[in-house]
Order: structure tokens, then sequence, then C-alpha cells
């Protein structure tokens, strides 16, 4: 049966771990004397006092077990964003709680769909929190999906267990620390890197930090209204593309390759296909715009692939309203919000990996109709790939798609035309951020109704865990003793 | 290796039916004294004059097999289509040739989408044939569905061979032919039924047949520009309601109630969902019509139980324009596009038995993850469903969905809208004949570039002969000795 004991210890460790994030928008409020100081303090406190009770109530309880693994997961983000919003409403910037929360789900999950309609009207403390939730969800998904979910069966890094970093598995807990710290240590540096580069390339040191921290984390709250459109600056534009392709590649690659192992890329099957599809992409709706729009060939391209690496990668920046580009480019990056970033990367959607095994698996049945007989496993590289990580993956893309139409039935239902609600609904079980017709990169999530936000807001939970983390928890058996 | 002798006289012997088949409407222009007859005279000559040829100089050949299968049927409806559109052209009718073969493919598919802007300016002669390649097109699927695909691995069906009537399966030709027999009688006699029935309606027997063709096919063309909303009568409405759930039902179902099992259908789990979603589906898209619209309860639900039905068969008759409906209603009818009829009907779209077997597997991985170690097959009432034919079933899904997504990209690149795209190809790939947008219920596929016609006309196609039966023909492995 489920251990609740420990569940609530290690939430409760969670939230102490929160309450200490806390106090650096805090401090950050302080340096720039704004009003938003106070709302970091109070919340600090109630979380500090939250987790503490939690914690010291359940200590000495005994190692989680995988089943555990689904819960303490799941609530831990929702735990986050239930508290992580408060700031918000308490500073009086986001009255309405449900508007704060579906904010910082959507920071938590990385997604970067926003409610906000005056983003630079926000005092410093606020917008540096409002990216750190982007930076610490990215944080908290590189290790769930390189050294959790596998253990749980769950997600595209199952296949490559051997190749995550650390011990192997005998007690989750040492080897889930020791990976922490190897990933991490990649995350952060890559992070510095990114932050210097956007200083030298203009920004003030607040918003090269915060846009690092939406870059990496594939998130894309930006501190300004027309987000990285608002630089109009080759250099930055440039950078950022770098640094999304970054953030969507596996960073067990990037620790291989910081290892010294240069070829690490080159050697990875979907770290090719993904780059590939970013190319092909590209070329499409760069031909799409040039032909369609009175843009030079250098700035048709520069927009062309920002926007395309924006959107496979989930991060959801913008540089041009791509809702006036032609049909036929709207729907290429629409398809893209579906194929996401790389497993073991910081981007959601469906991922690289398990599209190429879709799409093998496919062609598989054609050729078993031919040859009845005959076994025919997946082969990804040199590696035959289980049938039950197929299996697991065809269920996978069943229920994303499950997920999908259900979404658009509601959205729709709830008023938004037909575009609108596809648009929103892939934006956020993606976790993209902004999506089509009334929540195109020019707009935003304010006019969404409230069960709209809450509705979406799950979207996103169950995208950023790979849905079964979380869908599993509405399956009777589970709760079975 | 693949037995072409063997190919060419089996499609010959199909012309010569084709040949005959056109005599009738040939009498129907006679009788009508309209300008058609002669074009239908000349093309039964062509047809008699190629498969004649064909079938003489093929003569003694052997026995064909399973992989010659997927040739006969693929080229067999590809024939058809190629000569079948011969009687427009040459009459005038349709100059295009790509229309006339549109069109024609259409009916043969059972698909219903049609080209014409002004379907009463057609002589008798043409009109009749329109209806009857329908009636053909639909006598092909049922044999094919229930015969020949579960013999090939292919098809919903491939679940029930056991309950097909006929001998068992030693070998091809014999048994194929007892199935005709016995699934064609109940074919004909449903339709002498359905006809009588619109005839005491009050249409005349020239309408009430070409309807009669058109349901039973759940095809759609209709004799009239406004469909069957022409008649504006309630019993009309009701009959067709009622024969296009028939259509749409498995007719081994038809077949076995004939035999006096008339308990049949309520032991059929996918007669029974069939039913429960049509129900379902009514009701929403009901309360829909009656708050958004003023009219009357009872004809907010006629119009919506008929629409729905329409569409959940893949039939396309119309009563109303649902583009004037809410986007939730208008919705949740292109979600019905896809799921379509049951196995061993004429109906077309992924089939309900498909849609049973996708969303039980989906639960079954979610359980998986719970108990790692068990073995959870699924099941359809008391049968465990083999593994290759979820497998093969999960397979067809991401055919359909590939193609689907395929489609609009390039529909969308013909300069489609994004709405027009996605319901021409949902109307297409599953056979039902209006979409969305352009080429909604008051519209015609009469304004598609040339290009886009051919493609549909491919997406019908591949569509009506469930996706496996024509895509393994690009594979280079069918083609190997």
């Amino acid at each position: 049966m489920l251990n609740y004991r420990a569940i609530v210890n290690i939430l409760s460790a969670l939230l102490l771990f929160l309450a200490g994030a806390l106090l650096i928008p805090a401090a950050v409020a302080y340096i720039y004397a704004d009003a938003s100081l106070d709302a970091f303090l109070y919340t600090a406190g109630i979380t500090l006092l939250v987790g503490g009770v939690g914690f010291l109530i359940t200590r000495k309880s005994q190692e989680i077990r995988a089943r555990d693994g689904f819960l303490v997961v799941t609530f831990g983000w929702i735990l986050f964003a239930l508290l992580g919003a408060l700031p918000f409403t308490i500073s009086g910037f986001i009255p309405s709680y449900t508007d704060a929360f579906f904010e910082t789900m959507s920071g938590f999950t990385t997604t970067g769909a926003s409610i906000l309609t005056n983003i630079e009207g926000l005092p410093h403390g606020l917008l540096f929190w409002r990216s750190l939730t982007h930076w610490l969800g990215g944080m908290g998904i590189i290790l769930l999906s390189l050294a959790i979910l596998p253990l749980l069966g769950v997600g595209g890094m199952q296949l490559f267990k051997a190749e995550v970093p650390g011990p192997t598995p005998d007690k989750l807990t040492p080897r889930i620390k020791h990976t922490a710290e190897l990933l991490w240590g990649v995350y952060v540096l890559i992070s510095v890197v990114e932050a210097v580069l956007l200083r030298l390339a203009g920004m003030n040191w607040f918003d090269a930090i915060c846009h690092t921290f939406g870059t990496m984390a594939t998130g894309g709250f930006s501190t300004k209204n027309t987000s990285i459109g608002h630089y109009n600056s080759a250099p930055i534009d440039i950078i950022i593309i770098v640094f999304m392709i970054i953030a969507g590649t596996n960073f067990a690659l990037h620790y291989r390759v910081l290892r010294g192992k240069l070829f690490s890329y080159w050697h990875d099957r979907e770290a090719l296909v993904f780059i590939g599809i970013i190319a092909f992409a590209s070329l499409l709706v760069g031909v799409e715009v040039y032909r369609h729009s009175n843009l030079g060939i250098g700035r048709a391209v520069r927009d062309s692939v920002f926007q395309v690496v924006s959107i496979i990668t989930t991060t959801g920046y913008g540089t041009a309203d791509y809702e006036k580009w032609s049909t036929f480019s709207q729907l290429v990056l629409f398809l893209l919000m579906f194929v996401g970033g790389s497993a073991g990367s910081t981007g959601g959607g469906i991922k690289v990996i398990r599209i190429i095994i879709l799409i093998k698996f496919g062609f598989n049945e054609l050729k078993r109709l031919i040859h009845p007989q005959a076994v025919l496993p997946v082969r990804i590289g040199n590696m035959a790939v289980p049938r039950e990580i197929v299996t697991n993956i065809s269920g996978f893309f069943l229920f994303y798609m499950a997920l999908t139409v259900l979404g658009v039935l509601v959205m729709s239902a709830l008023g938004l035309d037909l575009i609108s609600a596809a648009g929103s609904v892939a934006a956020t079980i993606s976790n993209i951020g902004p999506g089509l017709g009334a929540v195109g990169p020019t707009d935003n999530y304010a006019l969404i109704p409230d069960a709209g936000k809450w509705f979406l807001s799950f979207l996103m939970l169950a995208g950023r865990l790979e849905l079964y983390t979380v869908l599993i928890l509405f399956s009777p058996a589970f709760w079975k003793k």
C-alpha cells in the first residue's frame, strides 16, 4: 500500500526548499525597493510553517517505493503552484487567485502561458519570481525525466536507463541525489554561459538572467510585453535560438560532452532527428515567410528559425507574430507543438524519440502484413526496443490524442472558437505557452473563463509529467491496497 | 512472388461485371429519353472490350494468394473509378475528367463528396449511375470487410473470423463466393424494404431507389441540390435515420438476425457502443441546437439525430446546415467523422470496434504501470484480443493520424484555410462527403484545385480500403520476389 508518511515527509522537505527559494525574489524586491517584498516574506513564512510542521511530524519515515513516487511528483508540482502563486495575489498585482495559480503552474511546468496583459507593469521581484519558477521547474524536469520516471516505467528515457549518469539504481534516494548533482551542475553551468552572453549582447543583468531562466527551462516567460521581439537584435535572437536548442536536447548528452566525449550528439539518433526536423521545418516556413512578406531573406530566415525552434523546444518566446504568416506555416508550427523536444531535456510535447519509435512501429506493422510469421522488433541504431516500451509509447500517444480531443471539447464548450480551443490545448499540454487564435503570440490567457484556466492548468501539469504520472492517480487500481 | 496473370484475370472479370452494370443506367437513360444514353453505351463497349481481352488472354490462371489480394482490391477500385467516370465526361455534363474521376471515386468508395454545383441539372441516367456507384461500392465493401480483408490480416473484422457466415477458409474463391451470396442477399433485401418505405413516404420511385442506394452504402449522393432537406418530411427523415444506422451496423449481425437469432444486436458489444455513441452525441448536439436556435424541441431533436447519424455512419446526407450550429456541436460532429461505423458495415472511419479496443488498451497500459508483472490482455466480452491484433490496430490508428496530418498539410499548401483543409481531409479519408468550411454541407468540392481533387481521391480510396491495403503497395518489401 501507499506509504503516506514518507510521501508527506518528502513533500514537506520540498516545501522547505521552496521557502528558501522564495527568499531570492525577496532579495531582488529589496534591492529594487519594490512593492512585492512583503508578499514574498509572508509567503516564505507560510511555506516554512507548513513544510516545517509536516517535516517534523513525519521524521523517521521509511524509504519510499516506486508507486509512492507518482504521488510525490504530482503533488509536489501542485503544492509548488498553490504556494508559489501567493506572492502575486498578496501583493495585489494579480488579484484573482485563479489567475495567479494559472501563472505559477505555467511557470513551474515551464509552459510560459500568461494571463498578464501588461507584463512590464510588474515590479522586479515578481518578474524575477515568475522567471525563477521556470528555472526551478526545469531543474525538476531534468531530474524527473532522467532519474525518477525511468524507474517508474514512464517517459521516453526508460529506453536509456543505462545511459543516465550516476550509480546503478539499488536504492532510489542515493541514486537520485547523485544524478541530481551531476545534471544540475550541467544546467547551472550552461545557464551561466547564456546569461553572460545575453549581457554581452546588450541586455541588462536583470533581463539577461530572467531570459536565461526562460530559455534553459524552455519556459517562455519574458520581462517584456513583446517578448524577445522587444530587443529587435540579431545577436540576442541567435543566442536564444542556440540555447533553446541546447535546452531541448537530452541533458545526459550535455553531461557526456562536457566529460570530453565530444561526438555524443552525433552518435545520438534522437539528437540528429531533432536537428533534422528543425532544419526541415525552418526551410518550409522560411520559404513561405519570404514569399508572403517583404522581409529580406536574412530577416525571413531569422524569424522563421526562431519561431520553429521556440515552438518545437516548447519554449514559446516570440520575435514575430506568426498568426500573420500563411495557413501552411501556422499548420507546420501547430504540428511542431506536438513533436516537442528530446527526452531528458526541459522541452515538453510528445518528444522526438517517441515519434521516431512510433513511425518505425507503423512501418513494422506494414511489413508484418507481408511476412506474418516474421519477428520484427523496432530498432533504434543497434538496439532492439523491447516490446513493452513500444506498447507503453503507443499508449502514451493515445492518451495524448485523447486528452487533446477532450481538451478541445471542453474549451469549445466554454465558448472558444475552434482554432483558439485547439491552440490553447496544444500550447498547454505540450508546455509551450502561446497558441493560436485568441491565445496567439500577441494575445494572452486573460480572457479565458476561470474554469478554463483551471482545466488548462491541469493539462500543463499532465503534459509536463508525461501524462501517465498524473493519469495513474485517476485509476482505482492505484489506490487499492 | 506476385501472380500477375491471375491478378489481371480477376480484374478483367470485374470489368465484365462493370460493363453489365453500365447497362442499368443506360436503360434508365432510355426510359427517360435523356441525353446520357450514348455515353453509357460507349463506356459499356470500352469496358467490355478491355475486360474481354484481358479475360481471354489470362484464362487458365492459378488460384490467387493472399498477397495478390492487395493488388486486386486496390486496382479493382481504381479501374472502376477510371472507367465509371467516362459517362460523365463523354456526355459533357462533367467536362473535366478530373472532376468526373473525383465524383466516381467518391461514388464507389461510398464517400458522397461531390463537385456538382447543380445536381438537379443532370439527366436521370447520370443521376442513377451516380447513386448506383454507391450501392455497388457498398456491396464491394461488405464482401471486402467480412470475407477478404480478414484473410489478409487487415481490418476490424479480423477479430471475428469465426463469426462470418460461409464455409471455413480452405480455398479463397469458394469461401468468398458463398459469403457474397449470403451477405448480398441481406443487402438487397434491406435495400428493397427501404425503397418501398421511401416510396410510401412520398418520394417517387426514381428518388426512392437513388436515395436507398445512397443510404445502404452510407454514401450520401442525393438527386436533390439540398439533399434530404429538400423533402422537409419527418417520415422520410426517420426512415433514412433508421436505415443509415442499419447500414452502419455489421452485416454479419443482420444475417444472424434474419436467420432468427433476434438478440444478436444485443449481444454484440460493438453494436451497443455504436448506439450508445449515437445517443450520447445526439443529446450533446440536440441540447446545443435547441438552446442556440428558435426551433421547437421536436425539430431540434430530429435535425440533431439526423446529422449525428449521417456523420457517424459516414453517409453525409443533410437536412440542416450544421455550420450554423455552435462551435461545440460542430466539434462533436467533426470527432464523429473519425469514429465511423461498425466493422463489417458499409460505414467508413476508424470503426467503433477499433476505438473500443484502443481505449481498453490505453487503460491496460495504466494498470501495467501499477502491476508491471501482470499479464493483462485487452478483453471484448469474454474474448481476450490477441496481442498481434491490438498492435495492428494501434498501427492503423497511427497511420490514420499520420495520413490526416499529411492531408491537412497538403490541402493547406494548396491554399485552403485550416478549417476547410481539416474538414476536407476528414470527410474524404473517413468517406463521409461533406466536411467543414469551404467544403461544408451547403458547399461542394468544385473549387478545390485539380491536384487537391486527385489527392482527396487517394484519401477516399485509402480510407475505404482500411489504409493498410493501399499503403502496403508503397512498401518496397511488397514488390520483392
